[in-house]
C-alpha cells in the first residue's frame, strides 16, 4: 500500500455527480433510441451482462416489468454460444450492458441473438466497441474509466437505463434532475462512512440483502467488497436470505441491509423483524424509519425509490474503499483482476 | 449433536434413487402436461421459485432454452406482488416449483401471473397445496420430506422439469432410465466424500463455481453447505467469477469447481487454467479428463450433461453432511430455519 492506494478509485467515485449531470444533459440519446423501441414494440426483453453491469442489467429488469408491465429475464450468455442454441427472437429486444463493449462472450451472444432475430440495443461507455457495433446503441457517457472496480460506469449505466425506460414508457424525467445533489452529499459524508468500515474493521464476511430496487444495489455492494477487501460477501434478496442461507448468520456475522424508502423497503420490515429476533449483527443502510434509534447504520434520503439505486451505491462504494484502505489494500491494484475481463 | 445428528438428511439422500426410479414410473404424468403445453404453444417461459427450488428453476430455463430454443428467464416475485406490476403475460408460460407449494408470495405471484394471462404450471411435491391448485400442477412424488435442508425434492424437481421438458420437445426419455443407477454409485462412495470433508475441515469459506447445466448444481451445493455448515459459500458462474470475485480467492480460500463432461465442462477450461495459474486451492468434482493427477477431487461419470445435474448433486449433498457433522452440528436442526418459508 502506497498514500496512491485507492486514488484511482476515489477519485471515479467522485466525479459521479458530474458524470450523471453530464448523462442528464445527454438524454436526448435515450430519447431517440426510446422512440425506436415504440415504433418496433418487443413482446418480450432480455438483459445480458457480466460482473458490475450485470447489476445494472438486473435494475433494468425490475424498472421494466414493473414500469413497462414487459416480461423481462437475464440471459444467460452461455446458452447462445457454448450451447449454440437458436431460439426463436422475433419478437424480443436484447439489451446487452457491459462498462467496455469488449468481452468476447458477450459480443458474440448479442451477435447471436441478432441473428435469432432479436433487436440489440447495447448499453455501453464504450461507443467504439465491437458490443455498440451490434445494433443500436446508447452511450452512458462515463468517461474513462481506470480503477479497476467499476464505480462511476455503474452509476451511470443505472441513470442511463432509467432515461430510456422513462421515454420508452412516456414518462418524465424531470425528477431524474435531482440526483446529482443527493449523490454529492454522500460525498460529504466521509466521516459517517469511516465510523461504518470501523465497524467491520475485522469481520470475514458480510451478508448484504435487500429487495426489489434496493436488490441489485446490495449485490454490486457485495462485489465491490469482495474485488477491493476479499471480504466474504453474500447478497441474496430478503426473500431468499429466509430461505436458507439465514442459518449462516450469527451475532458474529454481521448483516447490512439496503432499505431505501418505498415498496421494497416496506417489504423488507418482516425480514428485519426477523434478523433482529435472532440477534443478528445488524447494519440498515436506509431510509427514515428503517433503522431502530442505536442501531449502527446510515441514512438514505432521496431520490424516489425508483432512482434510488443510482444514488445508494455511492455510500458503499465508499464503504469498499475505506474498508480495504483501512486493511492495508489497494483497491486499485486488486489479486488477479485486470480492467477488461476477457471471457468465452 | 447426537447420535441422531443428521439422520432425517441422511435417510432422505438415501432415498434418491428409489424416488427418481418412482418418478421415472409416473413420467406419463409429464407427458400429459408436455401435451399441453404443445397445444397452447408459449412464447416466453418465467421461472419463479425460491430457494432449491430456484436452482431446479435455474436448470429448467438452460434446459428450455438450449432443447426448446424458447426465451425464459427467472421472475422476480416482488414485481408482482409487492410492487403490484401488470405486465401482459399473454403468451407467457409461468412455472413455479417448489416443494411445499405453500410459500405465500410463491402463490401470490403465480395467481397474478394468471390473472395477466400467463398459463400457470406449478412444479411441486404437495398435490393440494395451494400453488398446486392456481394452474396445471405436476407431482414431483418425492414422497413427504422433513429434512431442512431438501434434498430428494431438488433432484425430483430437476428430474421432473427434464421429463417435462423432453416431451414438450418431442423426444425420448430412454436416457433418463440410467440416472438412479448413477445416484446409487454415488452413495456408495462415502469414503471418498469423507476424504474430501476432511480437505475442508478448517476452511470458513468456499467458492464453489460451474457452467451451463453444471452452474445450478454449484449453487444448490453452496446452498446446502450455507444452511448445514454455516460456511461461507459462494457460487459463480465460471465467467462471473473472472469479473470481480476472483479477487476473493486465493491460496487459502479453496474452490470447489463442478465440471461434468459436455459443452459446460469444455467452457470451464480457461477458468480452470486461470486459478491454476493463479495458484488457487482448486477441487475439480468432474467429468474424467477435468482433473489433473494429483489434484484433490471427485470424479463424476455421466449420466448426459443435461441429465448431470440430477446426479451431480449428490455426492455435494453428502459433502455437506458430512462437514457439518465434522464440525459438531446436526444438519437437521439448522439455526433460524423452518421446512417451510414462509416469506411475503
Amino acid at each position: 500500500m502506497t498514500e496512491q492506494s485507492g486514488a484511482l478509485m476515489r477519485a471515479e467515485i467522485a466525479q459521479q455527480p458530474d458524470v450523471l449531470a453530464a448523462l442528464l444533459d445527454a438524454e436526448n440519446e435515450a430519447r431517440a433510441i426510446a422512440a425506436r423501441l415504440r415504433a418496433r414494440p418487443a413482446r418480450f426483453v432480455l438483459l445480458a451482462a457480466r460482473g458490475t453491469s450485470d447489476h445494472a442489467a438486473l435494475y433494468a429488469k425490475y424498472l421494466i416489468e414493473i414500469t413497462l408491465g414487459l416480461p423481462a429475464g437475464l440471459a444467460s450468455p452461455s446458452t447462445l454460444t457454448a450451447y449454440d442454441s437458436r431460439p426463436d427472437l422475433r419478437d424480443v429486444l436484447l439489451i446487452a450492458v457491459s462498462q467496455s463493449g469488449g468481452s468476447p462472450d458477450l459480443v458474440e451472444s448479442a451477435v447471436r441473438a441478432r441473428e435469432c432475430g432479436a433487436h440489440v440495443l447495447a448499453v455501453t461507455n464504450a461507443p467504439d466497441s465491437a458490443l455498440a457495433s451490434v445494433g443500436w446503441h446508447l452511450d452512458v457517457h462515463a468517461g474513462e474509466e481506470r480503477a479497476v472496480a467499476a464505480t462511476k460506469s455503474y452509476t451511470a449505466e443505472v441513470l442511463a437505463l432509467w432515461l430510456l425506460v422513462t421515454a420508452w414508457a412516456g414518462g418524465d424525467s424531470a425528477r431524474a434532475r435531482a440526483v446529482p445533489a443527493v449523490v454529492r452529499a454522500h460525498l460529504d459524508r466521509q466521516e459517517e462512512i469511516a465510523t461504518l468500515a470501523e465497524r467491520f474493521r475485522f469481520t470475514d464476511r458480510l451478508v448484504l440483502t435487500g429487495r426489489g430496487y434496493a436488490y441489485p444495489t446490495a449485490r454490486e455492494a457485495a462485489l465491490k467488497l469482495m474485488e477491493t477487501t476479499y471480504l466474504a460477501a453474500h447478497a441474496f434478496s430478503g426473500a431468499d436470505l429466509m430461505h436458507g442461507p439465514i442459518a449462516m448468520v450469527s451475532k458474529s456475522h454481521p448483516v447490512l441491509a439496503v432499505v431505501p424508502d418505498g415498496v421494497g423497503g416496506r417489504a423488507m420490515a418482516p425480514v428485519l423483524a426477523s434478523l433482529r429476533e435472532a440477534g443478528v449483527d445488524l447494519t440498515v443502510v436506509g431510509g427514515p424509519g428503517s433503522r431502530r434509534p442505536g442501531e449502527p447504520g446510515y441514512s438514505l434520503d432521496g431520490p424516489d425509490e425508483d432512482l434510488s439505486p443510482v444514488a445508494d451505491i455511492v455510500p458503499l462504494q465508499l464503504l469498499a474503499l475505506e474498508m480495504a484502505l483501512a486493511r492495508g489494500l489497494d483497491p486499485d491494484a486488486p489479486r488477479g483482476l485486470n480492467k477488461v475481463t476477457r471471457t468465452w
